[in-house]
């Protein structure tokens, strides 16, 4: 496993991050000496992950703190690096609430650690014998800096000895299945397999897939979810095919003052991450009604429909 | 327009094809001096589309006739080819009871050509006035060697004032739609835009899809559609967002020998074309099941459910 201060922590006078948008191919840290380097890393996705740019936009805070950088400058351009993530609004106001911005951000990054840890116990309950799993984009340890949401379920389902295999998606445009979740299961020897996005289709009707584990970015109080673009179609598949669809993710996620999945902002990255040479259409993300979540796992425990009611009771308003 | 001759042709010794590898950053021409040299051509993907195969088989045929190769060797290694798409063995089938092989090969491009000329006009009735369509691959002039299937419907619809934009898969993993697709539409100025394949789902919620439109590599008696894969998911998120989805194939495309899609074999390709460095499954196509297709369209007209009747009654046995 990754250590988390190997992902992401705060220096006297630098925030150091692993860059992500090199791997797997290199392992190179990334030093950023003000907020606004940080904000820039977390828009260039050196960091990503919606627990994992929360704490990075904690310890860019502290950082400005520290260095005594202007505070207000510095938190407005780390809330504005990225729109849908909205654990990076909610570590920034705990920071700024803090009489010791540096200590709160070292905080949340090890409660984010510990929620890890609790969810992935109790979503890896949600897992069969002898399971294969599906996931999407990148949910582990590079997107939290602890053991993962999404993928610390898989992880936790692998060391209890239920898990049998994981189907990784790719993840068009960035490959951040094919590049970070695959380069985290393959380091920990979790039997896995690349597809394309497009196959999980070919997949789920073959009944090669028996549970699939996804994280979040913003979790609505109705249960829809954003998350990566194309966890909307792999729920539907998984609908189509019985197949039960569970989202993973803290309640540092969930947003109880979005009422649905229609007001969630949905980031639109450079159409050049799609197609250098003709027009494109790059959303980061898509939203996946409740309807088809058959769980949402937090810290707190196994939530399921009707969500409102759940999360409400969850996660303190 | 692409003229038939410029996507492939038969010359005195050898067959001459627009090498598909290479675009759209280079227009360059493979020629094949044998049957194998074809055989290789159609397994590298130099050329690809099910109609296009299937004449570059007949061309590879009619080739080693003229050259005096071993005929049956040369009918072997074409037919082996690749093994989902339909034509390819039919096309090898009309030329081997020919007489004159080369002047058979030629007829059955030209009747290509003229099949996709009137499934193209049978579909463009298909398109309402203002319509924003989705397509997945290339089912375009490349694919066939005359103006396409499903995109030779959208050309026309946008000939007859219909049609007011294209949404392209980019058709992981070798991104046919990103590269042939958006290529094509590019060069007669048809309002397009290249997306992610998973982003179809966002799309689709959004309501910007009017109609989808995809070609097919085999269809089955009872309508079951084997296309490249990722056109699977896509019905299905067609269907549970109302939009019409319409499969567009020459009746060379019609396998009544199988029943249902269950029996249509699928080709697994290198899984390098997905990752270069973890394990991978690389299926080429997926099974759209009838009950998901709301037309399917060929040279004889629009067919629609029960499809066993239907493409029982247009296709010859």
């Amino acid at each position: 496993m990754l250590e988390p201060e190997s992902i992401i922590r705060l220096e006297d006078d630098r925030v150091v991050l692993l860059d992500q948008r090199r791997l797997p191919d290199e392992e190179v840290e990334l030093a950023c000496g003000s907020a606004a380097e940080v904000a820039g890393a977390i828009r260039a996705l050196a960091v990503r992950g919606a627990p994992a740019i929360g704490i990075a936009a904690a310890y860019g805070y502290a950082l400005a703190a520290a260095v005594g950088d202007d505070l207000d400058a510095a938190a407005e351009v780390l809330a504005a690096a990225r729109p849908t993530a909205v654990n990076l609004e909610w570590a920034l106001r705990e920071v700024r609430a803090a009489g010791d911005p540096a200590t709160r951000a070292r905080e949340l990054h090890a409660e984010e650690v510990e929620r890890c840890r609790r969810m992935s116990e109790h979503a890896a309950a949600l897992v069969g014998e002898g399971s294969r799993a599906l996931t999407h984009c990148n949910a582990g340890a590079l997107a939290t800096g602890g053991v993962g949401t999404a993928l610390g379920a898989l992880r936790e389902a692998w060391a209890r000895g239920l898990l049998r295999h994981v189907f990784v998606d790719e993840t068009r445009p960035l490959l951040q299945g094919a590049r970070l979740t695959a380069w985290e299961l393959d380091s920990e020897d979790i039997p896995h397999t690349v597809i394309a996005d497009s196959a999980a289709g070919a997949l789920l009707a073959a009944g090669d897939v028996d549970c699939v584990f996804v994280g979040a970015d913003r979790i609505a109080a109705n249960g829809d979810t954003a998350n990566k673009v194309g966890t909307y179609p792999l729920a539907v598949l998984a609908a189509r095919h019985d197949v039960p669809f569970h989202v993973v993710a803290p309640s540092s996620s969930v947003d109880l003052s979005i009422g649905s999945g229609a007001d969630i902002p949905i980031e639109e990255r450079d159409p050049g991450e799609v197609s250098s040479r003709f027009d494109a259409w790059n959303p980061a993300f898509d939203v996946t009604p409740a309807e088809l979540i058959s769980a949402i796992v937090t810290e707190h425990g196994v939530h399921r429909a009707p969500y409102a009611d759940a999360l409400g009771a969850a996660v303190p308003a």
